[in-house]
């Protein structure tokens, strides 16, 4: 399925039926909290996988907002489609469960960048992650990924590249 | 296997060969960065599963150090058990897939709390996750876990008190 720059994959409250596996654009997860500010939790570029996962794994609503960023072409399988073909072809179970530890890994290196890192190095990985991603994304966004106002971010970036 | 409060389970650079079944007691997940100050990722009390999963999953050195903070109860298995165990029995994978899937729920969630609530909605958020934990663990290992100073959680808690 393609999906064009500004169109929603996913908004808050709806149920969410599918993962969706990015070929080419960008997308990000966020979420909005009660004052309404936004609160960037992924970015996904090529080959990799986006969802509301906590939704889609539960059958519950989602909290988050899948927004495309960039022109993007996807794939999408529900959690039933998931399941018939894992009976089919248990390979396929275990290359999911491994996709999932990396995911998780990922995850758990993300909680204690939040915890440990300042804002700088905490951008440092950022770029790391997302190579050549700055390009494609706005300001808020990164901001809003890193946890920092973009006043910081451009300072961030000023410092950085005077190195 | 049995551990006594105050022993390790696991300290950084070591190789992840195993991760763990809590039955009884409790441990933690911490991280300690380059000027030395402790954060924890996660606690660990009955029926929960405890490892540094970043380098268990993909065969590294530890980052994290895992501390017993009451006397405890596990099991333990090993990556190799794991997979021997996922060819005779293909439920199992499924049972490790759906456990994998929460606990990544779980860090969605924290990451989220970490971006965007306050100290004391993440305090709130700590006691409805860890249940009946406080009078077990230190009140350092609580305020490293929610990226405070211990005398933010006094003051937190005194608030919360009062209501």
């Amino acid at each position: 399925m393609a999906l064009k720059k500004g169109e929603n994959l996913l908004e808050a409250n709806e149920t969410v039926l599918h993962q969706y596996y990015v070929t080419q654009g960008c997308l990000r997860t966020y979420f909005i909290d009660q004052s309404g500010k936004e609160h960037t939790l992924q970015f996904a570029i090529n080959d990799w996988w986006i969802s509301d996962y906590t939704a889609f794994f539960s059958k519950s609503q989602a909290i988050m907002n899948i927004e495309c960023i960039q022109d993007a072409s996807l794939y999408k399988i529900s959690k039933k489609g998931m399941e018939e073909l894992f009976l089919k072809i248990p390979q396929l179970e275990t290359f999911f469960r491994k996709k999932m530890e990396r995911a998780f890994a990922s995850f758990q290196k993300r909680i204690l960048s939040g915890l440990s890192q300042s804002a700088k190095e905490r951008y440092l990985s950022f770029i790391k992650t997302y190579p050549n991603i700055e390009q494609s994304v706005k300001n808020y966004h990164i901001a809003s990924y890193l946890g920092i106002t973009t006043e910081s971010l451009s300072r961030i970036r000023r410092d950085n590249a005077k190195k």
